[in-house]
């Protein structure tokens, strides 16, 4: 195991890095002070002219098709293309893809462009993508969608995603998995209270947007700290609260341990299994 | 008294119901949140093409008109006609009916469509949809339009209004009165912090749209059991604070309870009383 | 001295004034839930028609041009101008001025108008709209514009833009400073923490929308009492929690804290310095 995931979040720390955010304004506020309780700087923005200027100084682009419309889904195009020409890493959240049209389209769409370099997703979300029918019904992962059965050959449909398009995939799930097609990476760390907290997802994906941007020599493995992070944080907030705790209190403890964890306490706490080379 | 509210809140929890909302970007997050709280499984949209596709399998729709513009409006009424035709409940919430002409209007149109099976506002809102001047400023109560001396007759209000439209209409205020035109049902329960604190009506409103859609036997029932849980949600996160408490303390706990309260809590806690036929 | 700070306050409890907030959709909810925990009542729109009638019985306008759109910042000139023809008082927020030409341009604009008594900013917007360059990267202040070398000359800039558009001029910082262009309020309240919770400077900026309409008589006294409660707010939230607190917990703390203190609290606990006629 060669994985240095408290180093890439001192490097967010460090470097604090610009993430330009086009996203849902549904959780809109929690990436926003997800990104500051990590280290980096969030800027959201729903404007061709004001996405332009801000990527021309970011270092990394983070997308999210939460409450996707005809013109914001044009609006990331044309930023995919902005942060593709500056070099920036640019990560992709097809929230509810396989649910409606357009979410399945515009993802797929921002995946042909070449600009995605990392996707976070569900198992149904990336079924989708993968061209495989899933369950899902509306943004939440399908009921059969990621049995015990099924997780070998789910990574595997990651796997090809990743090989397909060039890119990091990341699966959140019981166990979260994030794989660059050769190698493949499980996160054992989480709660089960988080996706029944809204934005966790979401967030999960802007924070991964910072650690690409910071730790840019190991995408997957940059990829993987974040993972690993938000699972902790999960983990930090059930141990300081207890089992009864309710999803509200859990959400503002997450978000206080996503700040107070340290690299080292990263480093210790993760439970991460590289699987094959 | 036959009302089985703690059975409609297990059915919520049960049946998980797909509760499509086209709503403010003020309080989305919250009602994002008090859904998965209550059991419900939400997704929010601001896109035509999105919301037929989501409501094609979706069941119900909630529709909140807190920050709407003449394209949200149109979207509105798309959306409605689409869950008329599914034969979903929609749920209205016209905030800040009688505040504005595109307020009002909208709200108007909306319960003219015939779609609209359940009416979740203040006694102000509510006025200004029976055609009554009322003293609204902004989206909150006016101060003369809730008093004591005007119950009966504000009750009255809402049942004529239950009448017209063929639906059932929940006022909140210091007491909420749900009421299919025939029969009214009020409810007791809350507690006075819960106006100082944003969202607490469209989380009311989100929530009565998830019970109308896990609970469709009896409306009124399933409108009085959202009512009395959210307004229990309230005394609950009170008992647990104390007297002092400020808003955003005890909105923390109130999206807590909306999780632990169970069906039996309901039963014990719920204030209702059937004061006619 | 003769500042009244804690009459400000109690004035804003008293008279509950009608805030519209034309604002992004980042910290909308934040906003909204400030305005209420001080006393005000707020009212979020975002649409011409909307924003006409309910600036027509408003009490102040509290423009934010946090995710400024090209149809945004149309409105925001048609509401400045409606909001002057009444009277009544015009903050303005210029999220992000100096990182991208429509935001710099936008707010550029909105204090040509004439219709803007109240500007509130880091010193990068500051001096963005000051015609210096700043080393603003997204929204949040360059690490070399408030260097406490700089701190006198930064005073003086923004008394020129005071003067020049006729206007009072509020710069959040590790000391605030509050200006008319004659007089110079200087506040030290605060913590170290507030500016990693997202949106601490769009309450600041909204609860002095809310002072601004409350206590017209002196408008820079108005504006201080605004940052020394806001500030205050921080302290308290610190006292309560400790050293190690993460930001979620201090954002829940700091909203009560706006709601629980007293106008009392305020004189005794305010730190500000009046240093020049």
């Amino acid at each position: 195991m060669d994985l240095h995931l408290g180093t890439c979040l001192e490097s967010v720390r460090r470097r604090r890095p610009l993430v330009v955010c086009i996203t849902n304004f549904v959780t809109v506020n929690d990436c926003a002070n997800a990104l500051l309780a990590v280290g980096a700087s969030p800027v959201m923005t729903d404007s061709p002219q004001d996405a332009c200027d801000l990527i021309a100084c970011a270092d990394a682009l983070c997308l999210n098709i939460g409450t996707v419309t005809e013109s914001s889904a044009e609006l990331m195009f044309r930023a995919a293309r902005w942060a593709k020409q500056r070099g920036i890493p640019v990560l992709l959240d097809p929230v509810g893809a396989g649910a409606s049209e357009i979410r399945t389209k515009t993802a797929g769409e921002l995946l042909d462009s070449g600009a995605i370099g990392f996707l976070r997703g569900n198992i149904s979300e990336i079924q989708a993508l993968a061209g495989k029918s899933s369950t899902i019904r509306g943004v939440d992962v399908g009921a059969h969608d990621d049995s015990r059965a099924m997780f070998d050959a789910n990574s595997a449909l990651a796997a090809e995603l990743a090989k397909k398009y060039s890119l990091c995939v990341g699966v959140s799930g019981p166990v979260d998995r994030v794989t660059s097609g050769e190698r493949l990476v499980l996160v054992e760390n989480g709660d089960p209270l988080l996706p029944r907290i809204c934005g966790t997802g979401c967030i999960l994906s802007a924070v991964s947007a910072a650690f690409a941007a910071a730790a840019p020599q190991d995408p997957l493995e940059a990829f993987a700290a974040a993972f690993a992070l938000c699972g902790l944080a999960g983990e930090r907030a059930r141990a300081l609260l207890g089992p009864s705790v309710g999803p509200a209190s859990m959400r503002t403890a997450y978000l206080d341990a996503l700040y107070t964890l340290s690299g080292e306490d990263l480093d210790r706490g993760a439970r991460i299994r590289d699987v094959k080379e």
